[in-house]
């Protein structure tokens, strides 16, 4: 299945309520770039309120998918990461650097509203 | 699978981006409700640009929707009903009576401020 991708104004907004299996993460990477090309999007609103769990390869794949969307012209909030994910990235050593990080979707927007000046 | 509801302050934005079978119709409905009732919220914007078709038991369920939401409080704004759809909903007789639709989430969302009065 594929992660539903909402454009709102210059943004695209992304919701993800399922368990990321690998498959579905890279499917994902690639719809978001996808639609960042065809929308010309300059902000990107990731929300991982509903995810419980996350893994070393997911990690790398959102990590990648912020430096992408980076490279393309698009900047990438990651929002509502849940202590249970902050401490897994954590203990498996990996610190999402650069990344920009907000509390849930509206001070996601909020930061993005920031952070490119608009 | 279960459609992603997002929360953007006091509005519920759902993008359907799958093919709506009777039960992932059930499971949206049972979900948007118990969505309204915990978030409070007071308008949704159901964007329908990815569907493609329609059939009158999915179009029954869209109506139930948007009457049990506004039972409850809430406003529903349809929006990106594709030509097709249109066809199909106002040949199988069904005039959707009541319920605003927009062209886009972003005329969707303006027009909930509008009837809100917010």
């Amino acid at each position: 299945m594929r992660i539903p991708i909402l454009k709102l104004h210059n943004y695209l907004l992304v919701s993800i309520q399922i368990d990321l299996d690998d498959q579905t993460a890279i499917d994902f990477q690639e719809d978001l770039l996808h639609n960042i090309h065809k929308s010309g999007a300059t902000g990107v609103v990731i929300d991982l309120t509903s995810v419980d769990m996350i893994d070393s390869f997911i990690a790398k794949v959102l990590g990648d998918v912020v430096s992408m969307s980076d490279l393309m012209g698009a900047k990438v909030v990651l929002t509502g990461i849940q202590p249970a994910v902050a401490i897994t990235l954590i203990d498996l050593g990996i610190h999402m650097q650069n990344v920009a990080t907000a509390l849930d979707l509206e001070q996601g927007l909020i930061k993005l509203h920031q952070e490119l000046g608009e």
